[in-house]
């Protein structure tokens, strides 16, 4: 009997419905990222896109909200932005005002999230300036190409690319890459990828509530579904977008569903999830896989936030806590 | 406005029912054991005890049911019990047939868990005889005072009695102190207290899903309610227990609920949690209060356990993987 159909013989477990107050073991910022979370109105399956079209409407509101950040966070994280391409990939460059002359020899690349299909353009910034900010390094945020136009494998190709050209003039060892969600996931198959072909790989990782498994396996998916404010269903919004981002390539092969990859070998990395995370399991089995597989790394778990949240509750505390703990561990473990 | 107030104008999350299948994202032997707890009857508040002799009948029970493991693990992982007394407490040192010559220098003390109420005598060995086999240490199973007959301070005057009379002899950097639950929160505790007293404190911490905020806030009292399979409700077995337990000391005194505690300058520790386990926030936020005074601490959450599952799905390799965790962290921080 496979693992699969043993779970069939097995007893699943009933959950009454339950109201979650605020907490107030978190700052006061944070209790209002998610009380405004509990208030804003929740798709249904039948809300989502089924068509490219469709698709496209769907993200161009998304992203214009997303975008719409952008003169916020400046105005409270000031940088500059060199919009530009690197092996043919439209980057943008972000250099914080608080740059750190001491760690111009290093670099980091994000990847920004959106389930492969959202926050490309304008919206793929948010977490870049928040990780340049904080780090006082230089990021180069990838504006990979995204479903349904370009599915599987765009955006590692993309990320390989940016990855190829950027270690042409930098050594791979002062290179950080971070992403989160879907840009953790891309950070993850993007090593793997590195791996397969034999090149050089970053100095270290931040992984933030890393997409590692598309096939919705993870317990977390049933135990915070509705839990979760930002990413509150996998049923809705994860099916979708995992269908649209695979195709035909299916999401069990590992630079899809991260999950599944081999970890040896790979760069230190840091974990950063939150209780109420839909993919907190997806978190821990990616930070179990690594630890299992004699990699230097870190799990942090921020109390009774959701997903990515730390990006957006960009005034917290524990948003910067978050960044911080990043930024201190790039500092500890890229070269130069 | 206080914290408090501005939780209550901040809007609640509904969460609808939902059925909780058993993961394919763990071994085997873990399935059988959220099966297992998926099948049990579960508790309701009505039939938690709320006089001293229906707290003994209760316990009776329970301990009776624990203790009744005790020959199954003891032919699992072979090991010797020397009943005694340390300062007039009662304790059974284990003595692992794994026991390494090259630790004899060192040794663990074990605090049991059960809310303060359970788990006495015979019951009290379960996590120090799993603690023995996978550090091939020594380790001091402490039979504390517990509620009804003897609440707060009883159990934390033990653990300092047990803790002066152990490093009269034993240099304080070769201790380790690991416990669950209320024997997580008893081991924070003791190093508060400690300080209080100007004493020098342990090696190592390694706390397993501490109980550390007998008030009840921790987010995941909520979120993970009724998804928990041990701990399954605060509002049932949680608030009793902390009740009997803090008595007119009430549940917000740090030596009671240490999250409320001070840990600058605390020892190195590993914390230990699942994704389903009620103490999930618990465990984050003692982690982050020890991270942000400075503190050497590793965060450790494995995929669908509910709290102190560790240790019954002994038999599992996800128990196996969180001791010996526990044991490398000890060996990386004890002196001696």
């Amino acid at each position: 009997m496979d693992d699969a159909s043993a779970a069939q013989a097995l007893t699943a477990r009933q959950v009454p419905a339950k109201t979650l107050k605020v907490p107030v073991t978190v700052s006061p910022e944070l209790q209002r990222s998610i009380s405004n979370l509990a208030a804003a109105p929740r798709l249904s399956a039948d809300q989502m896109p089924s068509t490219p079209e469709a698709w496209k409407a769907f993200v161009a509101v998304a992203d214009s909200q997303a975008a719409a950040l952008a003169p916020i966070l400046a105005s409270i994280f000031p940088h500059t932005v060199n919009l530009t391409t690197i092996a043919g990939v439209t980057v943008r460059e972000i250099t914080p005002a608080s740059l750190d002359p001491a760690k111009a020899g290093k670099v980091l690349i994000n990847f920004h999230g959106g389930g492969y299909v959202l926050n490309g353009g304008e919206a793929s910034t948010g977490e870049a300036v928040l990780g340049a900010h904080y780090s006082g390094m230089k990021v180069i945020s990838v504006d990979y190409r995204m479903a349904p136009d370009h599915p599987y494998p765009a955006a590692v190709e993309d990320a390989v690319a940016v990855w190829k050209a950027v270690t042409a003039t930098q050594a791979p060892g002062s290179v950080g890459v971070f992403g989160t969600s879907a840009g953790g996931g891309l950070s993850l198959a993007l090593v793997l990828k590195l791996k397969q072909l034999g090149l050089a790989l970053p100095g270290a990782l931040a992984l933030g509530t890393p997409w590692a498994d598309l096939t919705g396996a993870s317990d977390s998916y049933a135990v915070n579904a509705e839990v979760d404010g930002i990413f509150t269903s996998f049923d809705t919004m994860g099916q979708a977008m995992a269908a649209v981002y695979a195709g035909p390539a299916g999401v069990t092969d590992p630079l899809i569903s991260p999950i599944f990859g081999d970890y040896a070998g790979f760069p230190p990395a840091i974990v950063t999830t939150g209780t109420r995370d839909i993919l907190l399991s997806d978190s821990v089995r990616v930070y179990r896989k690594m630890r299992d597989a004699g990699v230097t790394a870190r799990l942090e778990v921020h109390e009774a936030m959701s997903h990515a949240e730390y990006i957006y509750a960009f005034d917290s505390p524990e948003s910067a806590t978050a960044f911080r703990d990043i930024a201190a561990f790039f500092d500890a473990h890229l070269q130069g």
